[in-house]
């Protein structure tokens, strides 16, 4: 059991600081204004309310609505101040720079537009622009407590999935199943609230999907969608009651210090049919295909290719990453302090691997009305290959009739 | 049991949609474009992802990026387009509208200022508005059909409750607790997810905070904070085990249907002692002396300074609604699609209330180092008067040692 209250240590912080301020420079902005929670506590250590300010020049210090004792406690960061609203974060601000910055960093990419308005007219007159490309850049490169983090979610997954093979039997609901597995994963440290960056999006760790709600498409961006519990939360476990013989596709989300592990197995209640048991074969092919050639240097997108090509190959055209006129665009997704961070294993995503990655790889099939099928793992890559964060055994999980 | 998949009906999002337009037509707005899920949910019935496109002349579009036949099967807007981007979009307005809007109404209070600038060149020459004001004045009332679902929410919270009665036993952390009742409450019907508005505003079902957790101040402007599970998901119960005859505050709040509903209650194992005792009988007669006024026509406000008024009169200057120096500005929030929503049983919200309004009212008492002490309820207004939603006993529950 990995109970904790795992806190980064201090010169990770600063460390992190000195990389955006190395990017600030070579894109001439003076100073960046941290505003977004995840991003908070990436740069300084803690989640209280409020504002990082980060010079160019200088010290860095940090503006808290509430709770700032906790946050002087949490953070390495000397400068520490409490204000009553966002109109003192300019005086806080003289305290370590000596005039007004020229040009602000923002997270704009989630900054709402209200605030944005409102911050312009107390910041004036420095110009804001977007900080989040620069800070995405630094995310997706994990360091040796991160990873330790990611190896934390994932010790919690491996007990949920041994957890799961135990429990599983039909006639319960995907959702009751999913609370129970979550339940546990909770007592033994999972955060439980998971974080997805971006407008409107909303990550959960119940993502159990049996037979045709496997194939029931939703507004996520993922191969399968899943039913939900009502038009107003249409994603994820449902009232379908599990069945035997059905593929039951268990993608259940851990979290550990923040950082998130992703991995799926297919689970059943008695045998699958061939028809799915060569598909799972097929997604094991090519992320084996596709981890061959992982290593420091490949393009995302080539590892992409090798996933789509392959299945082309072994005739799943129409079911890979979706069904037919509704397959997503990517094979993979960076995992960290959010579960869609880069890299993207995706089209159009260019940039090489790098040592220190981490993502989640997710061959999946979906045959219409009948059902997911697929494995997903995390990756690290290492220096001259890859390493499965993931330890959870590879097969179809196939449970015993009652 | 209230497992289903609820729906809301058809007329209901047309009267929804006609309200807006009526507010539309005072504010001199054309056209109003909803972007966020929740506001999407309620005036379309449903969350795929996508834009609704609301004229003042004229019928309703929907625009989904994905995914489109589910958006069909459950929202009663009879165009519904399927869109590949946000680039689409001013070719799906054109369909309902002969030339584009002067001046379009989005919800500039959580809408990025990215998505703002980019959709700004699409959209353009219309004047882009904050039409989030309007859409939180209308969904402030709610129907029939709304209290419904909060009274399915709870209706969940009052099983909930009781098992904790049944159940609770010392030497479990919190987080084991709270994980235990979420996991029966979602068996029940809750979605688990729960929605807050704004930026790094997170919901959570486990508010469950023994002795000096509940003392414990976060970035959560809530009287009580609670350790949570790190630094980076500081709030709501942590790893503390529950002991004996301290105050164990259970914040616990549900949802159905996508609506919320807000409680909480005082446990212990073994007697507490007099002083948190005396401070419970406190805030119940708060509650007491605010439901009395709460009526259509009485301002928010003055139900605030009553809960004020008394709680200094009764000795609790320096513990009601926080710790000194740390007091939040209000004793309720109105409850719906978010909890964080109107009205606000807040200092300066000099709005009256008014019939069909719902909010969670909250008194309580922080004691520093020692814990929380209070109680919540889910309140309804009607026409002469009020009614609660919450339907659990409001002493405290005490369970015996073992």
């Amino acid at each position: 059991m990995i109970l904790a209250y795992p806190m980064p240590p201090g010169e990770e912080i600063f460390e992190r600081i000195s990389k955006l301020k190395e990017k600030m420079k070579q894109h001439k902005i003076d100073s960046c204004l941290i505003v977004q929670n995840v991003d908070l506590f990436y740069f300084s250590g803690t989640m209280q309310n409020g504002y990082l300010f980060i010079p160019l020049e200088g010290e860095p210090i940090l503006a808290i609505k509430r709770y700032a004792p906790r946050a002087i406690i949490e953070s390495p960061i000397k400068k520490v101040r409490e204000i009553g609203s966002v109109k003192d974060l300019s005086s806080v601000i003289k305290e370590v720079v000596d005039e007004i910055p020229k040009k602000i960093g923002i997270e704009l990419d989630v900054f709402p537009v209200n605030n944005y308005l409102f911050l312009k007219q107390i910041l004036f007159p420095s110009e804001i622009v977007d900080s989040s490309p620069l800070i995405k850049d630094i995310r997706k490169i994990k360091s040796a407590y991160e990873i330790s983090m990611i190896e934390g979610a994932s010790e919690i997954a491996k007990k949920v999935y041994e957890l799961a093979e135990k429990t599983l039997s039909p006639n319960i609901t995907e959702m009751e199943f999913a609370a129970f597995l979550e339940a546990h994963a909770r007592k033994w440290g999972h955060q439980g609230y998971l974080r997805m960056r971006s407008l409107n999006s909303e990550a959960l760790s119940w993502h159990i999907l049996s037979g045709k709600s496997g194939a029931t498409l939703s507004y996520v961006d993922a191969p399968a969608g899943g039913m939900g519990t009502s038009p107003a939360f249409p994603v994820g476990a449902g009232f379908k009651k599990i069945k035997e013989n059905e593929p039951i596709l268990v993608d259940f989300i851990t979290c550990y210090g923040g950082y998130h592990t992703d991995q799926s197995r297919i689970f059943s209640v008695g045998r699958l049919n061939k028809k799915f048991i060569d598909a799972y074969e097929a997604t094991l092919k090519i992320q084996d295909a596709i981890l061959k050639e992982a290593k420091p240097g490949v393009s995302c997108e080539t590892l992409y290719e090798i996933g789509v090509n392959l299945a082309d190959k072994l005739g799943y055209k129409n079911n890979f990453m979706g069904p037919r006129d509704y397959q997503v665009n990517f094979i993979g997704h960076g995992v960290g302090l959010e579960i869609n961070e880069f890299p993207f294993i995706a089209k159009g995503h260019v940039y090489p691997l790098e040592a220190g990655m981490t993502f989640a790889l997710e061959p999946k099939m979906i045959f219409p009305d009948e059902g997911a099928i697929g494995i997903e793992n995390t990756i690290l890559i290492t220096d001259d290959g890859y390493k499965k964060l993931t330890d959870i055994k590879e097969e179809i999980i196939e449970v015993k009739k009652e």
